[in-house]
């Protein structure tokens, strides 16, 4: 699903055109339009269509490299691609919480990036590797960000994830339809507690200094094609009225729209008034699905405040968001 | 939904017979069949689907009367019954938290059953109103009960709720198909927060001296067709070891075990090991809808403890409880 | 829902604007943002949320006029808008077979707008009525207009139907979660069997000679959001080959595609070689919702031919159906 | 999927006992309970999840043995199994086609049982397999069974087919998630067009003479868990009045009733005179899953004759049938 979203997204990119594609060893040597199915409504770029595939291995590849890797193999290929000297943004796990790879969300710590050096020096590659969170973590950061000012301290969240965030075959019909199912697996929930901490952290010497806030995460599955959503409830040190934190909320913004980044959305979080929203089928969408919808800001009688919060996931949480990165990347001129 | 389920619900019951029904205006005069199309899967019993509804007022109607109105009209409807001199056993909201009507959930408080002398006394009506909680109060309150023996002091929840909890038409399909609504209307989260505590308390004197729990709710709808979800921590003053807490959910019986009521489930709480139970499609008819499933639990690293829990929102949650109710009412010669 | 994709429709239109809205009493007076909720994930223009409603009556309406009606209201409305000199392009059923006013298809039938003339001079208003297609119809009308060539004398249809056909609340959730209704109201079935007789029809003196085509219909509903299915069988005089067949559909053009219509679909018909498609969640968005998709071509052992065919019904099957009508009458000056 | 179910229904069977499991050299020597999640709403039976599971081949596996096997490899195993000695009760589709196996509806073919010699000579093992028809066929071929009186020729059926038709994992979210797919693989089509006449035919010295009727099937997958649906048209030599018809369905009666088999459903085909059933939701699990619904018939302007049927595809259209097909073995002694 995300290497076929990173192809839909790159169709037509203003700075980005997809020169060269790499896969398992089973798709090697086949058209892109013979490797798989194309299951996104938007359509296969016609000039994508007829690439070969080649194999996951440097060599072929540009400098610029997206993976979408599973986690099971991304270990290994991307230390070759980064060996190799290539810059390699991931949507993969396996890197996001070593200590000199940046854990980007550009609106949020585009200074991360000056981890650059450190990797280098500590990994000993001449190439670079940079990530993106996990899908659902980007809703849940994308929100805390602006709640740092009001002294953050603890977040809990409950999710409900669409079906796209597990791939393709992914979730079996027969266990989600007309169902919940109230767990995730490959760790998601350990993810959703530990990368906030790292992407709301600073910069100390080559190194990130956590912001300290505790997060406690259950992560469901629901029948939902696009779209994660959060029941997120935080504790503020400070205690702002609602409307200052709406306020913090709409006010947010950050490199990507200081730079005019293509993917960037004009307001990274918009808050909705409706008391029904946001909703995956009507929000997951909104500015080409790279905006978090956030919405049903009230008094929470346990933390102090509650809302809910909503991100596209394979777009926000994946594509798009490494998409972003190697913009701000390539203005950075590290690409 | 729920009146179709008491009648479904009451095919075959040893101890009562549908013997008279009452509704509004639109459907006084019809045959029970031609009133409303019938929409549960199990079949409309052929007695009942002769018999001519009646008004909504007494008359002619049993001593014992269950109650499944709107709370548009409940209100109104049960006092006149009670002043008839009718035992209503009422699933509308309009009474639960009047100070002498016992809200009730027979495992949990059958003692509360003692402020009927009070109710007569207060309302001033030789008849009696009893009533069950909230469809998604019911699944709370049933898990947080044996929590009390812990110090149970906080408890937040998130509900994924079945679209059968907002009765018929209920939920335009158009707003829940492959989507979440994460908003209920009709005060459901106050609901969720205000009844548990008058649940969980103690008969003082001819009133309810509740439970000291602070409750935080966040409701959802899902789509789900029965069963409503809830992601719940909860904030316990002893740390029992997670084991101990399985033990006392397992453990937990209450009068309609010992009563061996006929609509009492063997065990209220079964607690499932699996790391993705419980789940609506497969759990919430558990005990002909009368058990609730209780799954996940884990430490919380903000309340302490955290689980995951699901019940049949129109049985356990509605139709059922009140059969139960009466059932233990029966048994008191209450009935 | 209509309504709504008109105005999401008309955003941005190269030559028409939205300059007043007209609805039942009930709406009357407010700003249109208040009328009703917003129910696409399409914004809502700003420039109309803030447009106060107007009644459905003519005085203060432009000369063009859309109309959403409900067909119990629409038949006097639109002969009241008609009568007093307006050009109304109407989704609604009222006047789709009187045999005066188009029943139009662009791409098919731009030669029935002849019968305005006759129009005025049978039903003797000084405005006009255009209608186009019940929602189902022009995914079937479509697909067979170009079999006419081949003797198209029988069309067997099992329809599977989008709840946004169904308008908004529309299908209640309870009955189409994870199930099917094997029926639609509003004789749904006699208009997908007698409305393309008359659109696959030649203009003969002032009125429509039908095409001979015998129709079968049975239309369900399934739990899909947008995208009306049609798994169709068709008896052909001539025997071509099936790549004839995928050669006429691939080939077919119309008035929209010559004169460019803004609304026009480069191709009307899009025929899809793989063997799973066309399907709702891929397909009925293609080229904005105005092209319909065909796929699965093969031999039917009693009629001859069978294949799947898809469209968007709120799109092409009704708003979007009607901005191209409008746009075919602006180009030929009826407008 | 079928395995379970077979499991379930088979808990508390009167005559039949689960004796011994077998299945691939993955589960060989595992706890039933551990060799593959139970994902039934029914509980695993007790006695069933510890037993030991054995491989696939004859020896220890008791006389009478129920195949669920996929067709990869139920072939060979069949085979073995039959060359052993065993009666092979047999859900999967290898041997349905063979001439001198039955194809078992015991409603309408139990006579076909006479084929036992003829194949114990043909195929020259001492053992028998004996077969139940796909699970759209089911649907389709009681439907028609009755109506063989009125001179039936011809049958077109659209089938809307339950995910659980497709075992598990079977179909993925992303793809039927609100959509339809209109294509089902494994020869869907070719299996429905083809079995109904051997089903349908008679035992002629050691063969079946199919029925002569000629089947156009188109088959879909939409988002249902249970129930096959079919919408179909029929010829009809006789022009019978729609009351005759729907009178022969409803008296249809086969061996299972009058030998009053454990699972036979009372009355095989039910015929629902309401405008918008059967539906799956409702309808599917009429008779514990054995009966088939019918509804809507009316005439078709093309073939004479139209309805909707639906089965529930685990049950009566898998190891429903495979059951019953022992139950009359058993009462012939056969088994």
């Amino acid at each position: 699903m995300v290497g076929q979203q990173f192809i839909a997204l790159l169709a037509g990119h203003p700075w980005f055109r997809v020169a060269w594609l790499g896969a398992s060893q089973r798709s090697e040597g086949k058209a892109y339009r013979d490797a798989a199915a194309w299951r996104l409504a938007a359509p296969l770029p016609g000039d994508v269509a007829g690439m070969t595939v080649d194999g996951a291995t440097p060599g072929r590849a540009p400098r610029l490299v997206f993976s979408g890797l599973d986690s099971a193999v991304a270990g290994d290929v991307e230390a070759a691609f980064a060996a190799a000297g290539h810059v390699v943004v991931s949507n993969a796990r396996n890197y996001r919480m070593e200590p000199t790879v940046p854990l980007l969300i550009p609106e949020i710590n585009a200074d991360h990036l000056a981890l650059a050096a450190a990797q280098r020096a500590a990994l000993g590659w001449p190439g670079l590797i940079v990530t993106n969170p996990n899908c659902a973590v980007v809703v849940l950061a994308m929100t805390l960000a602006p709640l740092r000012a009001f002294g953050l301290s603890k977040a809990a969240v409950t999710t409900m994830q669409a079906v796209s965030g597990a791939g393709y075959p992914g979730v079996p019909s027969w266990d989600i339809l007309a169902n919940v199912i109230p767990h995730i697996g490959g760790g998601e929930e350990d993810k959703v507690e530990a990368e906030p901490g790292k992407i709301l952290g600073r910069v100390n010497s080559g190194a990130i200094d956590p912001h300290p806030v505790v997060i406690s995460a259950t992560t469901t599955r629901v029948p939902v094609r696009d779209g994660h959503t959060g029941s997120i409830a935080v504790a503020l040190e400070e205690q702002p009225p609602l409307e200052a934190v709406i306020e913090a909320w709409s006010a947010f913004r950050g490199e990507p729209q200081a730079l005019e980044l293509p993917s960037a959305p004009p307001r990274p979080l918009v808050y909705l008034p409706e008391a029904n929203r946001p909703q995956p089928a009507l929000d997951a969408g909104r500015d080409r699905g790279m905006a978090v919808s956030v919405g049903r800001l009230r008094r929470c009688p346990i933390l102090g405040y509650k809302f809910v919060a909503l991100g596209h996931n394979t777009i926000r949480g994946a594509a798009g968001a490494a998409i972003l990165n190697a913009e701000l990347m390539h203005r950075r001129e590290l690409v």
